[in-house]
């Protein structure tokens, strides 16, 4: 049995929700029933690309706190631009923009929070400010306890100050905070501070050509292939 | 039909729990089994009557910010001497400080918060900080959307910061979201600030002879018996 954390906290995009075939999907049913022309798919894939780099901004300092519905807001006005896509009002940009908070989570992702719940204190730790978070919620039934959005930090991941920030809030040992990752990078910043990790691939989050984080690069607490195999590795 | 909230938030302590019957349970239970001899019900009683003073000193600037947790032992201290209270360990004393995350609900109250659940997002805008309720969410089985501890806003109510600021984090104007308790004190600041306002009595909070909030002292968006009542008049 792996240690017993009392608070477990997930990545949120990508690990519980499938961000890229959520979003194909709604932007494309969307563009459908407003007669928008686009390739739904690239702009989709853009906009994830230029998410890190549009946080490393406000990381190093370049921009003040900022949070990421306006950074996603900023770089879709950029793209809509790149990509010649014409004709959007602004309710339509707010509506895309939005989409981030539509997402659906994996199969097996509700069935094992539900199950974890059961034990332990839950919550999303991302780069998602807290209406995101709780909208996404409510739209794909996840069952969160709390949510740990990164505006109550004033800081994105990897930044010491969201996972330490977790264990604080809590009155908790960061030892006694697990944070569960389909990313290796944010489980090695989450070690570094002392948390419990646990791993599990998606190794479709970026579509067919996925080549990053197809498996456990260090020995993780806890290395399982979804996050009901977590709940049964951690005996619930 | 009364305004339609998108998220409602509620006072805690003697709205959604019934935090002297369970407190004076919980620690006469645990005064048994320890062999601790003590009125438990007057150090109750004296405990709650600390809570307002003691938050006072905060907002007024008297103490830097200090969550409840803090406030609550700080008062403990005080009153296990004042009280007489002898051969108390430290675990003893933070066994019985953590009293106050082992409430339970009224009778309607989970039930209540579950309906309201399924159409509006919900959580608690209480002087409690995070874990304190968090805890306490997990206990009694109340079924928090998130939690609004007053640690994420570092101002206790009825500072205006607390109420403006569940609005700010949401990204909802502040007519959008609807204040629920027992207290009209608590109620007429949220109004101030431009929420929409839900009433319903409990008369028996602080025990058999309370004379305090026993009606509605304003013509509040909502009046109800209880929480159950609230959700079959918002339609759910």
């Amino acid at each position: 049995m792996p240690k017993q954390p009392v608070a477990i906290v997930f990545d949120t995009f990508g690990t519980v929700v499938d961000w890229r075939s959520s979003l194909i999907a709604d932007l494309s049913a969307y563009g459908a029933a407003k007669n928008i022309k686009a390739d739904w798919t690239a702009l989709v894939d853009a906009w994830r690309a230029a998410y890190h780099p549009s946080m490393q901004r406000v990381r190093t300092g370049e921009l003040p706190w900022t949070k990421l519905d306006d950074l996603h807001r900023a770089s879709l006005d950029r793209l809509i631009t790149d990509h010649g896509i014409t004709g959007l009002t602004e309710a339509d940009k707010v509506h895309i923009n939005l989409g981030w908070h539509r997402l659906r989570g994996w199969p097996d992702s509700v069935p094992g929070l539900t199950r974890l719940k059961s034990r332990f204190i839950i919550g999303p730790l991302s780069n998602g400010n807290v209406s995101l978070l709780l909208n996404m919620a409510k739209f794909a039934g996840i069952p969160w306890d709390m949510i740990f959005g990164s505006d109550l930090f004033g800081h994105f991941k990897p930044d010491p100050e969201t996972y330490l920030g977790v264990a604080k809030m809590l009155d908790l040992r960061p030892d006694q905070v697990m944070m569960g990752a389909a990313h290796n990078g944010d489980l090695a910043a989450a070690r570094k501070c002392g948390l419990l990790t646990a791993f599990f691939p998606r190794p479709t989050e970026y579509g067919p050509h996925q080549v990053r984080d197809t498996k456990a690069e260090q020995d993780w607490d806890i290395v399982a292939t979804n996050i009901e195999d977590m709940a049964t590795q951690l005996g619930v």
